[in-house]
């Protein structure tokens, strides 16, 4: 083809992809949005929210006195938001408790001790009431016990040591590399006849803080349980190290964790039944427990409160959605999802045709975009917007997972989301003693919660794709 | 036009588009950005450098002892690095010294004061010995003093408390939007009677750090100068309510603050030479001088550092620049831009023709992309590298502003560009007490390092648009 023409080809095709462009950034759009972020910057009421959940309740675990102050903290705050329906879906959750702060030590020769930093794994059983204490061997993964071999892991307690991948760009993928090593590794070195497990910290960084996290024993029988903790980065390199000089040193730890019958407790639901479609749902939510090290503050009281926020939003701004737009506080993501379970059981019982579902779960940092488990149409449609986004930085829109607690949603129509914040710093913080308020920027949070609304805005005005609803101009 | 035929252009157009996509995404080029990240995030140094500046030698301010041990520190460290050449480009740097620590308080009734957080602004001369208390007068702006007049505002305290505007995405627009009132507010002030400014510090988030900044007189002359100090702004909101409640309140300030004759400093530059066009110059640098009271980590000891790791990068992977790159860490940016004045003097003297100057003096957060300050052509360039960036997250390629120190290369030719890193809490730490080491997240800074890198690698293969030169394929 000769170069003029491709010229005149292409121009004509900027042409019409201008005019497909003006037409998708319509002015309303822009407008309503922009008032999103306005409302959301100027007077947001996310971080007010979050303070009070991270430092007048603290650590959320399921089945804690602090998740039940939750419920209730959470239901009564959306209860002053005017919207049409407030309730509590009761769902019984597991029940572990971490008990006494834990202890262990590296010993290298008799009486000469260093103390480390340990966690026990949530789900963890206990260690005896005098601890742990064994050589120890250190392994990069679960695919080495099996070429140790029981004569070699029999009576030991096994070191999980492989780091997350500093040179992967997605933190999260970094932590997929890793988490089997926290959340099998018990069960498979009990196997070998390992007396316990420690697991190097889900973390980036190098630091004292040791990450806690679920695990699971699987089928295996009470007995042949085996006690697991993990320890901070900065101590399973001193570990490693010392290893290098003394294989044969010990290691100690002891813990008290227990777990109890379960308890029932609830997710929290509020709710702007729909103008045009009230059976027609889209909602948008986060996880209400948290682990107990921190005050969850990060993980995920952000993502709570940015969920709030866009109801809050919607009503502040006068905007009256087309389909019920629900805000749903899930109980129990961190070691059982029960509650997501639970919500999609119901809404399967009770037939509700639920079209949109968007999760808030990686942490209230600055917002880069969304991910989306969808079909080919409707996520075309999502890049379709994406020059309304442009203005707010929000760049970020590829097919991939959303969020654990709406994926018992999925049933091949409803358009599964994740906000997906920047990555970088999440685990510095993730399932540890330091996710905090203070590690919570007020504008990072708030841009969130804006960016989710606009999109749920969107969808609820367009419709997904299976379900279109056609629009007046 | 029928859709069918439509539907056959933009097709044509899409291949046609594809291929100048795979043209540009060669793999040649996707595998030395990868090296670049990998080498960053695996083992790079900027971190540790910034370490030392930080916590070894601290607030690097013009004329300081700390400024020149960072420039001793700083060219040492390029030393190890095997360039080519390593110098020091002396320069005149003006002294301003703070003296003893500032001291304020509100009185609402005789006796009865609160203290309140105040630094004197960067240039500002001192108090009477005495301290200065007077009445307050708040204003919205400098526009406000005509309103006012000579009247309402001689014998007065002039406090400028216009916010920054926390609905703009960018956090450098609403500073923009704000340092006037720190730049000009005392100048301006001193014309209707003012005898002292308090200025509300640039900072978004409510905190108790007063920021400085520089300021100017212009060519008043000496006598006629008035103190200014800037308040935090937990600190101005106190101040401002009340005023509401007494408006005849006093304010107290008392500052030691001095100005000394220029001093000699150094502009540290490091040098890979071209191995095409030796004589053909592209720079990366950013400002090693700092403000006094945090420790400079985020300005701009992080671009300092990032700029020194892009030049220790290409050594690391083996990459061997057509033209000539230096880092260049310019001194006094902060209260003169001495370091960038000279460094453009110097060159334009040498006839040293440059190419490229790109700067990082933006924090050293997650980086988001670049701003242009070129030619369409050479945008069109630039844009056309984007998904080689895409992995890396690296979405923000816009025309607009560079760096300050970079600026005064300007000459219609040269292509000028600023690393642009997450905005959001840079004003947090920006000239205050909390600019320190343990702001900066190591991944963060790494990436920022390692996006220049790979800015510079292209723009020194393709060369820039007035003067290309053809790449061997």
């Amino acid at each position: 083809m000769n170069k003029p023409l491709t010229l005149v080809l292409c121009a004509l095709c900027m042409a019409l992809s201008l005019s497909a462009f003006s037409q998708k950034v319509n002015e309303a759009d822009s407008l309503t949005i922009r008032n999103l972020y306005d409302m959301a910057l100027l007077n947001g009421q996310s971080y007010d929210w979050l303070d009070h959940l991270s430092n007048e309740i603290g650590g959320r675990l399921s089945g804690s006195l602090e998740a039940e102050r939750a419920v209730q903290y959470t239901k009564e705050e959306l209860d002053k938001l005017g919207l049409d329906r407030v309730w509590l879906q009761p769902v019984m959750v597991p029940k572990w408790t971490r008990g006494f702060k834990e202890y262990a030590y590296v010993e290298t020769a008799p009486g000469i001790t260093k103390t480390v930093n340990v966690c026990a794994l949530g789900g963890s059983v206990a260690t005896s009431s005098l601890g742990v204490k064994a050589e120890i061997i250190e392994v990069q993964g679960i695919e080495d016990l099996k070429e140790y071999g029981k004569e070699q892991i029999e009576g030991k307690i096994v070191f999980y040591n492989r780091p997350m991948e500093a040179n992967l760009i997605s933190t999260f993928e970094a932590y997929g590399g890793c988490v089997d090593q926290r959340y099998a590794g018990a069960m498979e070195a009990a196997k070998y006849g390992a007396v316990g497990v420690v697991v190097r910290s889900m973390n980036l960084r190098q630091d004292d803080f040791p990450h806690t996290g679920s695990m699971s024993y699987g089928e295996a029988p009470v007995k042949s349980r085996i006690p697991a903790c993990a320890i901070s980065t900065n101590d399973a390199d001193y570990l490693s190290k010392a290893l290098g000089f003394k294989p044969d040193l010990k290691f100690y730890f002891k813990q008290s964790c227990k777990v109890y019958n379960d308890v029932q407790s609830y997710n929290v639901i509020g709710e702007i039944t729909g103008s045009v479609y009230p059976n027609k749902y889209m909602i948008v939510g986060g996880h209400l427990d948290s682990w107990d090290l921190g005050d969850g503050s990060h993980d995920d009281g952000a993502g709570c409160v940015q969920s709030m926020e866009v109801l809050r939003l919607f009503k502040k701004i006068n905007y009256t959605p087309r389909h019920s737009i629900r805000v749903v506080l899930f109980m129990n993501e961190e070691n059982g999802l029960r509650g997501g379970r639970k919500y999609a059981e119901e809404a399967k019982l009770k037939q509700e045709q639920h079209l949109f579902a968007l999760e808030s779960d990686a942490g209230g940092f600055t917002p880069r975009g969304f991910s989306f488990d969808t079909d080919a149409a409707n996520f075309a449609q999502v890049e379709s917007w994406k020059p309304l986004f442009k203005p707010y930085l929000i760049h970020y829109f590829e097919k991939g997972g959303s969020g654990a607690d709406i994926g018992p949603l999925k049933d091949g129509t409803v358009v599964l989301s994740g906000l997906r914040p920047d990555s970088q710093r999440y685990f510095d913080h993730h399932h540890a003693e330091n996710d905090t308020f203070d590690a919570v920027n007020k504008r990072e949070l708030e841009l969130g919660g804006a960016t989710m609304a606009s999109l749920v805005y969107l969808f609820d005005k367009y419709g997904t794709k299976s379900t279109a609803i056609p629009v007046k101009k």
